[in-house]
């Protein structure tokens, strides 16, 4: 049970988390601050915060546990206006999607107090942001991945642990290589894909008609392309090498596919598209996806 | 009203269109052919179709409408197996997700009869196959492509739209060549798309962890990756022209994000994920997707 959520960047993320500490009665008071004002106000008029702070400095004074749901980009701004109130006894998190970053900003902003960071990245997120969305119920049932360093406080590493079982979540800890790796591949990738997909069709000449017939294969395929361009693009800048590394493995096996496609080789292809098809069905089959 | 259905073909969309026709009183029997005798079966005990036929010559006999509901390859053979039954009394349609090649076969073996094929694409679906799955409000709310050519009869054209239409579904005509350029965009480019991403993620070594590790954007971006191998392999093939023309697209609209981020260009890139943002929640705004 913590005292105070200090909570800097009142979105979706940071906004769903406040609520699910709340309905898990995790937390007594939840301090916010938001670069928006009218955000912060939004968020303290449905309930999602107790107090506005009107300046992260402020949203971290006397409070026991810490979230930053800011962009990637903007983490270590964050930890910069946030190190003087920073202590051995307070647990730091934050919820991006891209982590040897944030751990090298947390390097350089907080020095010795880094040890107080635990570095997350719960996988739970809709292509539609703000406070208005936010739900106590986002991240149950979802994967949260930790990436702590040799620096990371036991007993903080721990706290965190307990914090996101006792929100329905899966912890998994890895290395922040390993993560950025990953996840390059299996989220990063699928939202340029779906980026340039968008692009491509809309682009066109007779781009609005051809939406006009568009169904659910390709709505399913898109639905990420409608999230945050400024979210999305500090995240793709920031695991630049990893994503563009991933991006030549799709280009390679898409070439592989466009070759059985154009000589008309009928088994090759099928024999493409049968991987691909039992490979995604043995996943959607498998527990973690239920 | 209808007096028997010949449904060459009882899987998903076949099933599921004898299955809607019944829902709606428009006919009062279904014989069935599959190339499967337990598919067919099947169907039978399912309530499917009423009676099994033998062959698909003989699902037609007696027939006043006829769909056939087979994989885009194998409807010249079918034309050709059916041809000695079809009159101009006789509405017959498809529902392939390619219709150059389809009328094509249909000249070709139809002949002087060709002007009772109405071909058909109903844009509903799922990435499961098989008469198990056949459902009666598959097509309920969806749009269908009807695509005539100079020789269709006009009263098997106004039968089909009134047939269509009394499914719940909204009908739309156009040529088979603008069908085939806005299919290619939309629905078979995804497709591509969705089975290279997943064969570059199964195929790293890391693949399993990986896949572990995925979420929901993941799991939609490659919903279609599960399709049927068969089906998809002669869809790709018959409009390989349209479907390499949209990959070259995808590929520079892909390209032109590589390089924006490789640079770390952040204003532009924002600029490009902003623009699929846009119009991608435009999209799921319009009425077509409700």
């Amino acid at each position: 049970m913590f005292e105070q959520l200090g909570l800097i960047g009142c979105g979706l993320m940071g906004g769903s988390f406040a609520l699910a500490l709340k309905k898990a009665g995790l937390v007594k008071r939840v301090v916010g601050y938001s670069k928006s004002p009218s955000t912060t106000e939004k968020a303290r008029q449905m309930g999602v915060i107790d107090v506005e702070a009107p300046s992260a400095l402020l949203a971290v004074s006397g409070a026991d546990i810490v979230l930053i749901a800011v962009p990637v980009a903007a983490t270590e701004a964050t930890f910069k206006a946030i190190k003087h109130l920073v202590t051995p006894q307070m647990l730091i998190m934050d919820v991006g999607s891209t982590k040897r970053d944030v751990i090298d900003s947390g390097r350089r902003a907080l020095r010795e107090q880094i040890g107080s960071f635990v570095p997350a990245h719960p996988i739970a997120g809709r292509e539609v942001s703000g406070v208005e969305h936010a739900d106590a119920d986002l991240y149950a049932g979802k994967q949260v991945i930790l990436t702590p360093i040799e620096r990371t406080l036991t007993i903080q590493l721990q706290k965190a642990v307990d914090l996101w079982t006792g929100l329905g979540c899966r912890v998994v800890k890895m290395s922040p290589e390993s993560h950025d790796a990953a996840f390059a591949a299996v989220s990063h990738l699928p939202h340029l894909i779906s980026f340039a997909l968008m692009n491509a069709i809309s682009g066109q000449k007779q781009g609005q008609d051809f939406l006009s017939l568009a169904g659910p294969g390709f709505r399913d395929c898109t639905r990420v392309a409608a999230s945050d361009p400024k979210i999305w693009r500090d995240i793709m800048i920031s695991n630049r090498e990893e994503l563009l590394a991933q991006s030549k493995i799709f280009q390679r096996n898409l070439h592989a596919l466009e070759v059985m496609i154009s000589s008309g080789n009928g088994e090759a292809l099928e024999g493409l598209i049968e991987q691909a098809s039992v490979t995604r069905a043995q996943w959607s089959m498998s527990k973690n996806n239920k």
